[in-house]
């Protein structure tokens, strides 16, 4: 076979190169490189020797998860990328007369949740959602509480119910209280919710008591992946204070298979806005940034509808990722390696960019309306919510691909 | 050797038998078992062909973590530590003769974090200590939100900076703002304090999307330990609205080494008080049981002084374990084997029995004296909390040894 030819407009162009892990009939799981339609098996090309002058232990790319390739260091794994990318740049390398060992159709593998997740945490960090949230589950008047401005609010999140996208799930259940109702009654929730949102991926272990500089910060992220935190909200409102989120969040949370590495999303570096007040000194940065990603959620009825529902971008955020990590290891918290940082729910400032249902229908009040005349304001059984993620500069493109998943009835 | 025999008074007696993990002089990391002052290497136990019987992998001993040996299940657990109990009484076993391979002293060896942690849940199910909390923290009025006695209420916690007794750890440092001052300032913590909780080992893994059967619940633990949630209560109060506890309890939880089994505190099983209201079905228990197990903390300062400032119960909790994993899985969150459930502080009713140093000192206004004439509101460099548990019943002792940890300077 000659060399591959992919789609231009493809998310995994040969800028992007995002890591994944794959199977294919049910076979062993191993490190995949995305590229087009098709994947890379990275451990058949560092069998075939394609990383041989790294001196890596191949074994890092037979496993089911990245964490031990991340563990290798940005150095091995930058040049892993950068290895792979070169070689589907020359029509003429040897390899391509084995592809057979190396290239598989993505239609015909398997994608697994790629990182054994130790903890998860997820941030609070775009004005608009907080604000919004605040509006509806507290006092107009103070939506944004007093400490929001001053630090990256966030909570721990709970990691052994993180799934990988394509996974479907049913309609938890739990306690509800109405508010003209005196007593809590146990249903299913009447008010199931998506929140789009991205998760950083740690590549580096920090050291416990010891805080991460935020100027030196985004070295400890490996890549980036879509996230959804689904929620419920009816749960999550009664049961909320004063210890935050639990039941209504951790029945389910789902990412993207694909990790796009840093390296890839640094031409998509815009500076941030300036933050007033300034924040304190361990979140002051040099030259904070965010990430110019489109983002996109389409909601896909059981009666086959799909409608764009939000247009969000992953620059809407307050505080950047590396005040993130900085706040979160300042009390000398250790991150390691496979850890997940999520972003908050990503709203922009107007309607058509909020990124959950909760304020796209402001609690309900105003449904989504399909083009066969159905509405929603919560996500029914049956129902789909799909996420897309794509930076383009120029030429450049770089994706994400899509999250997807599906809700299925309650018991 | 002969036979050895033990302190009568041991919280390791011949009816207790714990779990835990030890090396000696940097060896690999094995299973142990205490007795006494002793520990018994089980994976040279199983080497000799103790287990042989049962068709154990023995490699489960050879382990830096319990979880291996765990997930055989409970009934090969059990008749793991009934056939070490059998050994412990068999004065002319053969084994006597070769002991210097399994027997150590326990001051000659080193003790491990015991289990592999993957999610770490906080529970709040003393009732005391939600009232006494919420009149500092909020409105004395209104001490007891709506929803505390409609569930266990609980967040999730970190897991990566949960570490063995025995591990001193820094003064954390974060954001604190005090109630006369108009912006938040970055300092060490100035209210440091602990939380005398137990923790539950989860000792099988729960299906994702089912719920626990709240009288099927106790299956579900495989033994506890000592939990002491060490929080800094004024970075808490500042960051904790509106998603909980973070940075405030995160820098550092530690646990005792020994994992004491259901098996060994069946004899010291209670009927918990009636519950008024009335749960909701999914927490319900035909035959709802605490424990009762004598819990204690002293405080030995920097200068040397030492006083039990703490004599409380496992007994005080609203909520039963059974209640907690009922609640916990309800939504269809999955647990899995090594995660810990902490019962939250375990404060009795009066104040000799609190479970904190926000509790006993009234937020610094009450501070504890020492016989030299020092005093504490909250803990201070040098300073040294150590709690301790057991459980007596006639001629029946069953402890969990000693939790120490001692705070050092800030850098």
């Amino acid at each position: 076979m000659d060399m591959i030819t992919i789609d231009k407009n493809s998310d995994f162009s040969i800028h992007n190169l995002p890591f994944g892990v794959y199977s294919i009939n049910g076979s062993e799981k191993h490190v995949a490189v995305a590229y087009g339609d098709y994947i890379l098996d990275v451990y058949a090309l560092a069998k075939l020797g394609l990383f041989e002058e790294f001196k890596i232990d191949i074994s890092v790319f037979k496993n089911a998860f990245l964490n031990d390739f991340i563990a290798l260091g940005k150095i091995k794994t930058s040049a892993v990328r950068l290895k792979i990318q070169q070689l589907l740049k020359e029509e003429d390398h040897p390899f391509w007369q084995k592809n057979a060992t190396f290239l598989y159709k993505q239609v015909a593998i398997t994608l697994h949740l790629p990182v054994k997740i130790g903890d998860y945490t997820d941030f609070y960090s775009s004005e608009s959602h907080a604000r919004n949230v605040g509006m509806m589950f507290r006092d107009p008047e103070n939506a944004l509480l007093p400490n929001w401005k001053h630090m990256p609010i966030a909570y721990h999140g709970r990691a052994s119910s993180i799934f990988v996208s394509g996974t479907n799930f049913k309609r938890p259940k739990g306690q509800i209280k109405a508010k003209d109702q005196e007593l809590p009654s146990f249903s299913s929730t009447k008010r199931l919710d998506f929140e789009l949102e991205m998760g950083a991926i740690i590549g580096k272990d920090s050291e416990w008591q010891s805080g991460v500089d935020v100027n030196k910060a985004s070295d400890y992220v490996f890549g980036y992946v879509l996230f959804n935190d689904w929620s419920a909200r009816d749960i999550q409102q009664w049961e909320y204070v004063p210890l935050g989120p639990f039941l209504g969040k951790n029945f389910f949370s789902s990412m993207s298979p694909w990790v796009v590495t840093s390296e890839a999303l640094e031409p998509f570096k815009i500076p941030t806005k300036p933050q007033d007040p300034a924040p304190l000194d361990y979140l002051k940065e040099k030259e904070g940034t965010q990430f110019d990603v489109n983002l996109e959620v389409y909601f896909e009825t059981k009666e086959g509808q799909s409608k764009l529902i939000s247009k969000s971008n992953f620059k809407h955020l307050y505080w950047t990722v590396s005040q993130q990590i900085a706040h979160h290891t300042v009390n000398g918290c250790n991150l390691k390696i496979g850890d997940v940082l999520a972003s908050g729910t990503i709203s922009g400032d107007t309607a058509d960019a909020f990124g959950s249902l909760l304020e796209i229908t402001w609690g309900g009040k105003n449904p989504i309306t399909f083009d066969d005349g159905s509405s929603r304001t919560f996500v029914e059984d049956g129902d789909s919510i799909v996420m897309r993620g794509f930076a383009q500069k120029d030429d450049i493109k770089v994706g994400f691909g899509a999250l997807n998943n599906t809700v299925l009835a309650t018991d």
